[in-house]
């Protein structure tokens, strides 16, 4: 275990140890809590050293649940990648809820945000106050996960962000699928584990693009040998076109991939682009990202590195570009058009997602949690064209050729 | 050939012969025309003394498009099965279209229906005269189609009616398909013909349910040998469930059944009660109807009569309904109530339904004729639960355990 991990990792198992003792509390134990965290934290401080601490452990309330496995087995199993792996997507999971839940606060306070929509021309009722609805569940085989989702917001109208953990024996067709995809594995059940991050973020503005990511770590024990790997991936799917914001979001992925191998951005990115296709209507779903299936190089603790870079990257990526456009002007002939991107985006999901399809063929599935991907709203068009040179239309042109929008082949060409 | 069957073909090809006189000329060839179609009308009715043929003929400008096979082809293999099978679906097509038509008519023409609509909370642009728009398509391997679409109009908010003729060879995956539904054939590229109707309507108002139907036949040609089969089935959707409806729609269906064989309606109810099921809902689509997959029995002809029946039965077990519930009061409530549920009709479609998945994956496929069954608007809430009691709930409770409408189960058990 690196230095640095070690350290996260304490950091984190410190917020879940305090997490628990103020868990269900009336206000005044939340006080007391704080008081004793506040202890707690000063000589932690004294003894360890690390600044950042006491900042941190302040965020702990900040989680949105307990998580699902018990603190005492995460604090006895800090070194497995397991337990590493749940601190983090826990801890992702609650960092980009509240980054969300911020932007709402900050619409519901600005009047601005209210006095431009339109009324008349749209369904819309949102709550006094958007927050995450969170709901934790649990798998009678094992484990289970904890949905938030915020809906009918003034910025987000709906916004899901899963965190899962489970284990098990993975069904034969399962094990079929892994196999299908180069893993090398018997055909029976077989035991395995599996902790995973998701978001779809659907904003109201429709100059605001939806984002998606998922993050994942898989374990599968065969001929008594433990096999491992990370997949994930984040994309972006704008409803009107913004070169500077796609540049800006490949940017911020370019350099998480950058800081672990030099070759990593170029291949996920041809990835993403690769399989987040519409065979049937041959577009792409979005601008794209980075996309990785089985990353188990150089070694587990790099290649956890690697994830955890790329997950820290979401909110950099995509923050900024919300905030750039929830205020920009737009009409019902704009909020049609997201509308019919969103049913495009329901069929992506539906007919080729392999996490969706996945999910749903998986018996005692949680399908509440993997449909919270979907739009709140849809719409489908018979043979609906964008006319030719308008804002629509030039969406259309980089769905069906996906561009190199860090101008990574051009720079290769002319070197050579 | 049986006597009543003779003659429809004959009255249709009457149709399809001066269909094509009339086809794409300017106002005074139509008039010509007519008055040519008049006089060849007279001669035949003298000749034939078939009353009914000077009104049929006079229909025949109501056909949505040309034919898919050159006219001159149906003229002389009327004898056949594929010849047959296209002029059923044509004039069901042309049937259904037009009696839609004349609900948006008189939609129109009909105050009442535009003062008591709440425009304030929805979206709704209808167009002054909601028509179908027609396309006639062709494929590169062989055959074609037809496909009406009528979009927001006053009573429906989109109605998609298709036909389809289409031949050349079956790929492997697809014959595969046919051999785990029981079908023995060789696991290579075989000659194929198929022709269909299918249509999907989504009314405006919640308390009109959406009708599919969809009526095929097939052949597959092994080892020198033709195999044929035909396949349909007619179902309904309420949103809000009236049993008197959907009793009106059975008995429709089973009237159409009876005709032909007393154990279809039974066995086809069933059939369709398992089809149109969502597993990761636990729910029907609907209230069902008749569904099945191979009907080859008692022989080509008689099979071709069954056919004949159930699809000229939709017209009567709709309408009706149609007409009845069109002008229902409802507000914001019933109607995100009802996108709620059509966002459940995308999930089967695009998730479970044999001929959507089936379709999207031919290559060549015109992937909007089969999409054109989505709902024009739907909708996803995360954990949206109906209120114990409320009409909502009622509807639920027939999705979960399809009901017997017609007693049969029961009136079975008391006469044993």
């Amino acid at each position: 275990m690196s230095y640095k991990v070690a350290i996260r990792s304490f950091k984190t198992l410190t917020y879940v140890g305090s997490y628990k003792k103020l868990r269900d509390r009336p206000v005044p134990y939340y006080c007391a809590a704080l008081l004793g965290a506040g202890i707690v934290t000063y000589n932690q401080y004294k003894q360890n050293k690390y600044r950042a601490e006491a900042k941190e452990i302040m965020q702990l309330r900040n989680y949105m649940a307990e998580p699902i496995t018990p603190i005492s087995q995460l604090e006895k199993t800090q070194d497995d990648m397991k337990a590493q792996m749940e601190m983090l997507i826990m801890r992702i999971q609650a960092e980009f809820c509240r980054a969300l839940e911020k932007e709402e606060d900050e619409a519901w306070n600005d009047e601005k945000t209210e006095d431009e929509y339109d009324y008349e021309n749209d369904i819309f009722l949102p709550s006094p106050e958007a927050k995450f609805k969170v709901d934790r569940w649990t798998r009678k085989e094992g484990g289970g996960g904890i949905t938030c989702v915020l809906q009918d917001g003034r910025v987000f109208e709906k916004a899901g962000v899963n965190i899962s953990v489970v284990s098990g024996k993975l069904p034969p067709a399962a094990v079929q699928q892994m196999k299908s995809r180069g893993k090398n594995f018997e055909n029976k059940e077989l035991p395995f584990f599996a902790a995973g991050v998701s978001a779809v973020i659907h904003p109201r503005n429709p100059m605001v693009p939806t984002i998606h990511f998922n993050y994942r770590y898989f374990e599968v024990e065969d001929k008594n040998e433990v096999h491992w790997w990370f997949g994930g991936g984040t994309d972006l799917t704008p409803y009107y076109l913004n070169e500077e914001d796609a540049i800006h979001f490949h940017m911020t992925l370019k350099h998480a991939c950058d800081a672990h191998d030099a070759s990593y951005y170029e291949k996920f990115k041809k990835w993403c682009d690769d399989y987040f296709h519409i065979p049937h209507r041959g577009e792409r779903r979005g601008v794209g990202g980075i996309f990785f299936d089985d990353v188990d190089q150089p070694n587990q603790q790099s290649a956890f590195e690697f994830v955890t870079s790329c997950a820290e990257a979401v909110i950099p990526s995509y923050l900024p570009i919300v905030q750039k456009h929830k205020d920009d002007a737009y009409g019902y002939y704009e909020r049609q058009w997201q509308l019919l991107r969103r049913g495009r985006y329901v069929e992506f999901n539906l007919i080729y997602d392999r996490g969706t399809k996945f999910g749903l063929h998986t018996p005692e599935a949680r399908y509440e949690s993997i449909l919270m991907s979907l739009p709140l709203n849809a719409k489908w068009e018979y043979m609906h064209e964008p006319k030719p040179n308008s804002p629509e239309a030039k969406l259309m042109q980089v769905l069906k050729v996906p561009r190199d929008w860090l101008l990574i082949q051009k720079s290769k060409s002319s070197t050579t």
